[in-house]
């Protein structure tokens, strides 16, 4: 049984139909002060895994708390076998403490989550892969660089493209995509040519001339790719497309991209946006299947 | 030590001082991409009894995960002597289940709040005193009326007003406050006049050229509000104010209950309202010291 919250409805839908398993029917709204009502429909057997399809990028908050609400009514109907999939699972980026006495807090949402009956949680290109051990439970943190891949084989003109990571932190999401793809990758890194000159540049290959897709696990504010893209247009790129797996895209980072010149952005449906064409659903269902099968 | 929340900041700013406590320097913001951020900038020592003021009112979802990520910086600290006066405690209204499955929000509140370490909650005038019962820690649920006969007292030109419930379920909060400023209360009720006639109208009182003050625990789209006016000035009444402890007030409620003819509206500090005028700092620092003492 799947279960889809606000956030991810499309997305669970796809999962279900992929899987052939069935969709769970909820009552989800907001009443007029602002309080969220959440309602299961179906009967579900105690014994039933639940899968809970529920992304937790913004509004973070209501999407988190709604995956709450989902689970503590799940347990009231005494179900034990709840795996979670929040394709972006939101607080991710605050893992670690930078100052005392900072709130980590990736590690209060693991304990949220686990009191309230969390017994398995999935998530794609999780910002770092340390959040991982902040639960005690099994996290599964897949990879949507094969989805990336296939999409671009299906929809971009240039059969050799370059694969470019904006920096060396992103490079093996590039390599990912390259090997699939049969084509080159590189990334951007900085050069000091003088104590007071630093250049960046791609670390191996010229793009002069040649089709580049940039590729990021996620995109915010789009500083970083807007630099890129300036970049490789001074050196000469005669196309430059722009993919990530979270589409996070803060206030205008769409039209500032597009603005330096990209051909297109495209990201995953892990997060709802205007770029977000490209489904995870496979991503998720194949590792689901696995995990049955084991 | 008291530490105050984003929603509740000159409140526990107030009990801070009532109580010449400490009031604690803490750090919040939001990213760009709307996650917040939460930092204690005092040290506390691991025995100091702590008590969070943070109102879990609109924006529900935010300040409750704000409330979860302040109790998890404090478990991180090692302090265990947690107390939290959410004077307005967010989804109060779902504490039974009414259809089949539906989330009883307010438990799973209950269970969020304590697997975060809470170990007394106080809050004021809650939806349903049974609330209580779905936690298993101490919960006291303080009345605002004294403080609402307060600011009657000192802003109200008539000394005899009536003090009015909208229906019989608040009847109890009008008593309280008439029994303080020695004057008379009532409450409206439905008459039946024939098979198809209904009239509602004062129980004991008449209100003909007299000065009411409506009192009601809370006031959201402020329908029943609007009503009880309508009927008061039908019936001859000089002036009717408008008081509660927690106002909602959701969309054009306060335009709503003026455009009614309410001479005045009023409520406490519970929540942020435009109308928040009253202050329940004296009702919460009181309890707190009595809670000292014991």
């Amino acid at each position: 049984m799947i279960i889809g919250g606000s956030a991810s409805q499309s997305l669970a839908a796809e999962v279900a139909k992929e899987l052939n398993d069935k969709l769970c029917s909820v009552e989800t709204k907001k009443f007029p002060d602002g309080e969220r009502y959440f309602r299961i429909k179906d009967e579900i057997p105690e014994d039933e895994k639940v899968i809970i399809i529920q992304s937790t990028g913004y509004p973070q908050d209501e999407n988190m708390m709604e995956l709450f609400f989902i689970l503590d009514t799940l347990s009231d109907m005494n179900i034990d076998d709840i795996t979670v999939v929040s394709p972006y699972l939101g607080y991710s980026r605050q893992e670690r403490r930078f100052k005392e006495v900072e709130c980590i807090s990736a590690k209060a949402i693991s304990k949220l989550l686990q009191s309230m009956g969390v017994k398995h949680l999935i998530s794609i290109n999780l910002h770092e892969e340390s959040i991982c051990d902040l639960y005690d439970i099994p996290v599964d943190n897949l990879s949507a660089m094969p989805s990336i891949a296939e999409y671009i084989r299906e929809n971009h003109e240039d059969k050799k493209p370059i694969i470019l990571a904006p920096d060396k932190g992103a490079e093996n999401f590039a390599k990912q995509i390259a090997e699939i793809l049969n084509t080159d990758y590189d990334y951007l890194e900085k050069v000091r040519l003088s104590p007071e000159k630093v250049k960046t540049k791609t670390k191996s290959i010229s793009v002069e001339n040649r089709s580049v897709i940039i590729v990021d696990d996620i995109i915010s504010t789009g500083g970083t790719i807007v630099n890129a893209i300036n970049i490789l247009k001074e050196n000469g790129a005669k196309m430059v497309d722009v993919v990530c797996v979270h589409p996070v895209l803060v206030n205008d980072a769409i039209l500032k991209i597009s603005a330096a010149g990209a051909n297109t952005i495209h990201g995953t449906n892990t997060l709802k946006s205007e770029v977000a064409h490209i489904s995870v659903a496979t991503t998720i269902a194949d590792h689901l299947k696995n995990l049955e099968n084991q």
